[in-house]
């Protein structure tokens, strides 16, 4: 039988269909307009297939809690149109079959569990450090849901000594998102990251930010292997700097293994968020 | 049909009777001496009783990796009696009935959760601020577990801007038990936290320190509710500072609903370690 997966983004929704496997057997990607022409697109695509299941890695922020009467409804948003859309209720009536939603990070770091840089191991966190910063984490085969999904990537981080940058995120300023995504760098440098490849302190600094975050994450919640992707990510420099500031703070008290294996790239590229998609509705590994 | 409750600390072993609802119906206090001589004791007094299972929150650290060969066993720790003791091995040997155990902050969190300050919530945090300072997690019904159990008492948090101490911990300095637990209240101001109940600037200090790791847990975790137990909460000024300062460093950028009600004080007192204890063998709330 074939599976339906739905990757939400703000700028693009890639579709596809597949199988429980994560084999991709067909795929297409529409440009996000607004709610109601984008998901006839969406409906159009699937029409030729006999699915199963859909399932959806939706960018957010989106109401995940299953017991709200708003379960599957996107929240405040700047994209207007899609303010308060029940995505989840629109798929519902244009699907008619079991559908399993959640956050594209979340999606994303199933996504790498199961077929990518966390096959071999029984728990991943997967962050993006992009436009905005973002974290999934899967936890004994599930990916991890709070009472809202986790915004860790708006966690205080302590100022690096030679840095004065206060940082762009409107709600705390100085937290990893307003200190290290890419309109951080940009902001702080003047140009952005793709241009200062040569700049050593650059990345020095970015790291410090990364590294402190990666340590609470690791201390807190404990998995076995953290990916990092996302734009930001593509300048190679940071994983050596990442993994050896990661182990000087956390100080062998908890043990993270080899740190080559520890702190790792993602392995799937462009099919990340579909596979992961088309995963939210497989149980096992 | 009856259960055994065991908690199990560096100074005392807790042992209890109760029944599935949390009622204990027995319990008796064993000073923790060497392991085979304890826990002889242990089993004299469970040898009255039928027991359908047992559960332990053990103090660690203690290996949680079910896939290990040394499952159960305690770490390094400065008991040196303890030491790499089987502790799961040797009570299996001694009961033959099924055992489940986990760590006693674990422990304590899911006591709270079913019959204490978290019965009414899907999800809590429960953290100890004492002579070190702990935090287990009970997500979906269940204790959170990672590839170690989590050490989230050694977060890095940032200095108070009128605070010079370098903190207490061995491994890294300045983390929150660094800063915040009794002892390092004790070694920076001079005196154990219980003489300084007046010193407005000693609570000041302390809070910053437990709010800026609390707005990590929260972005990071997502927690219904938070606990905070242990010694050092004894002083309730801390309660309402906690709460400000959490509030003001999260920014509304998660919902945590009314602070009086997200952050709150234990219910249970001397029965939270043993029910805890007995609720490990209990699947539904
Ligand atoms: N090679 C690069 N080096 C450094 N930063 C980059 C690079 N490529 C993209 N970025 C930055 O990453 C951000 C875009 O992140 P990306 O993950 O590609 O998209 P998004 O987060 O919007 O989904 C931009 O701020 C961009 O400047
Ligand atoms: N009323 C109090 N005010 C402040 N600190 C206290 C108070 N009571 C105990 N403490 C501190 O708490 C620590 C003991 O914590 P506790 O939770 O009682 O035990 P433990 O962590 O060893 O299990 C000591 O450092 C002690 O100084
Ligand atoms: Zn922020
Ligand atoms: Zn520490």
């Amino acid at each position: 039988m074939l599976i339906g997966g739905i990757e939400a983004g703000g700028t693009k929704i890639v579709c596809a269909v597949g199988d429980r496997s994560g084999e991709i057997k067909a795929k297409q990607s529409i440009s996000t307009r607004d709610p109601d022409e984008t998901l006839q697109e969406v409906k159009a695509f699937f029409s030729d297939y006999e699915l199963e299941s859909l399932g959806v890695g939706s960018f957010g922020p989106i109401n995940l809690n299953k017991n709200s009467d708003t379960y599957g409804m996107i929240l405040n948003t700047p994209k207007t149109a899609w303010k308060h859309f029940d995505l989840l209720g629109r798929l519902q009536q244009d699907f008619r079959i079991p559908i399993f939603i959640d956050t594209d990070v979340n999606a994303a770091c199933l996504s790498e569990y199961r077929h990518g840089a966390g096959k071999d191991v029984n728990s991943c966190l997967y962050i993006t450090v992009g436009t905005g910063i973002g974290a999934g984490l899967v936890q004994e085969g599930r990916t991890f849901q709070g009472r809202t999904h986790p915004e860790m990537g708006h966690v205080i981080v302590p100022q690096h000594p030679d840095d004065t940058f206060p940082g762009v995120c409107p709600y705390h300023g100085n937290c990893l998102e307003g200190m290290a995504s890419g309109p951080a760098i940009e902001k702080r440098h003047g140009r952005k990251g793709h241009l200062l490849a040569d700049d050593v302190n650059v990345w020095e600094i970015e790291a410090h930010y990364l590294a402190h975050a990666i340590a609470s994450y690791t201390l807190i919640l404990s998995p076995e292997r953290i990916i990092l992707g996302g734009g930001v990510m593509k300048q190679d420099v940071l994983f050596p700097l990442v993994r050896q500031k990661v182990f000087g703070l956390v100080n062998d008290y908890v043990d993270m293994g080899n740190m080559n294996e520890f702190i790792v790239t993602p392995e799937l590229g462009d099919e990340q968020g579909v596979k992961g998609a088309i995963a939210l509705t497989v149980s096992e590994k």
